[in-house]
This record gives C-alpha cells, structure tokens and sequence, in this order.
C-alpha cells in the first residue's frame, strides 16, 4: 500500500472516530477528535459559525443534550491529502427519533483535518442540509 | 509585510475574484477563478455534491441562467493558508431582485484554493443557508 493509500486510510478512521463520537453523545469523546489547541471551527446545518474550541464544544453540548439518539450512516465519502492536511466531503444520512416518530435528513459534510503527532485531528466541521434542489 | 500576510491577500483577492465572477453571471469569468483541471467540488445552499469541472460548471451556467441579478456582500472573512493550499470561511449576504421584490439571505461558505503557476484557484466551494438555530 502506497503512503498516499495509507494516510487516506488514516483520515477516513479519523472521519468514522468523528461520527462515532457523534453518535455517542460524549461530549469527551467528541472532544477527543478535536484539535482543540488550534482555530478550530464549526458550522452545523443552518448555524452560524462557530470559531475557537469553547465555542464549538458549546454547540456540541448543546446538540447532545437536545438528541436522545442518532445514529449517521456515511456514504459517498471523497477524500483528499495534502501533506498534514486533509479534507473529506461526504453525506451524512441521519436516522433519529423525534417525539417518537422515526426522522430521516440527508446532510452534506466538509470534513477538515490536521495531522498532529497523536494522529489526524479534526479543525473544522461543515455540515449542511440537503433540501431538493437539481439532483447532483 | 511577512509571507504568511503576503499569502493570505493573495488568497483573499482571489476570494473576492469568485464573488466579482459570481455576480458578473458570467460562466467564461467564473471559469477562470476555479482549478479546472484538479479534482474541483462544489456544494451550493440545499443542492447536492458536484464534483469535477463539468458538473460544477453545468451547476454554475443552471444558476447563472435563472439569476436575473445578484449582489454579495462578503463579511466574516477567515483565513488559514498551509503551503500551496487554503481556504476561507465567510458570510455571503445575498442581496437578490425575485419577482420585482428585493430578497435578502445569509450563506455560510467555506471555500478552499489551491496555489498554482497562475496564482490561487478554487478547488472547492461549499455554501449553506443560515437558517437559525442559536447564535454563532
């Protein structure tokens, strides 16, 4: 496997570590696949801007504690590297429960990365609702 | 004025460069700010992913033919520029005539260039709807 294949391989894990943080609504393991040292950001579907680590760990706390399940299954996921930066675009297909009733969204993701010596870690997050449109 | 400022106006014009071409409506202006010839992607407000030039510029000449006029404030500028690659995160307050009556939105943007010869292109344009949610 070529070094290219390898660290493609090494930000996709970080991009699954990601939604899997996500899904388990530990605001620590979110935290945990942040580079939360550096200018971080953060834009969920329909916020404003989130810059900086508090401010972004705000809004995760904030989503956590207003979800009482989501599971995100990922798909069309294209990935790039560029020496310690890495970028993925993907579509997030969400699956949560709201009042009881099963819901269904499609989001699509940038997903940022930085390589630090623990490993690739995320520094920004953009995340956006699919809502019609031409088809891709 | 050190490299790193030096880097980050030459990426800064060459944001304001798409949004110039954005508003001209014109598809030969818009072509020349983008990296035709890399692997480009592009995500407008509620549309799915485009990927590659020829998708991306179908999905600009769609827009372009159904814009009458468009002006885009641009505010919020941030800036990250590592080696030959960078990208900005920015307001776009879309300021549109739709039926004789004028129309005001906001999108949040992240859009990512690529140093070449020529200078800095766009190789990626992801654009989403502020539709509120708390504040940034």
């Amino acid at each position: 496997m070529s070094s290219l294949e390898n660290q493609e391989l090494e930000v996709e894990q970080a991009n699954d570590r990601f939604y899997r943080a996500f899904e388990s609504l530990d605001i620590h393991r979110m935290e945990s696949v942040w580079a939360t040292d550096g200018p971080v950001k953060c834009i969920h579907p329909g916020w404003g801007l989130r810059s900086g680590w508090p401010a972004v760990r705000d809004s995760w706390v904030l989503i956590f504690n207003n979800t009482a399940g989501i599971r995100l299954e990922i798909t069309d996921v294209e990935i790039s590297v560029r020496g310690d930066l890495a970028w993925i675009i993907c579509v997030e297909q969400v699956h949560m429960t709201v009042d009881g009733e099963p819901q269904e969204s499609r989001v699509l993701a940038t997903n940022m990365y930085s390589k630090r010596p623990s490993g690739w870690l995320m520094i920004h997050h953009h995340g956006s609702p699919v809502i019609g449109g031409p088809p891709a």
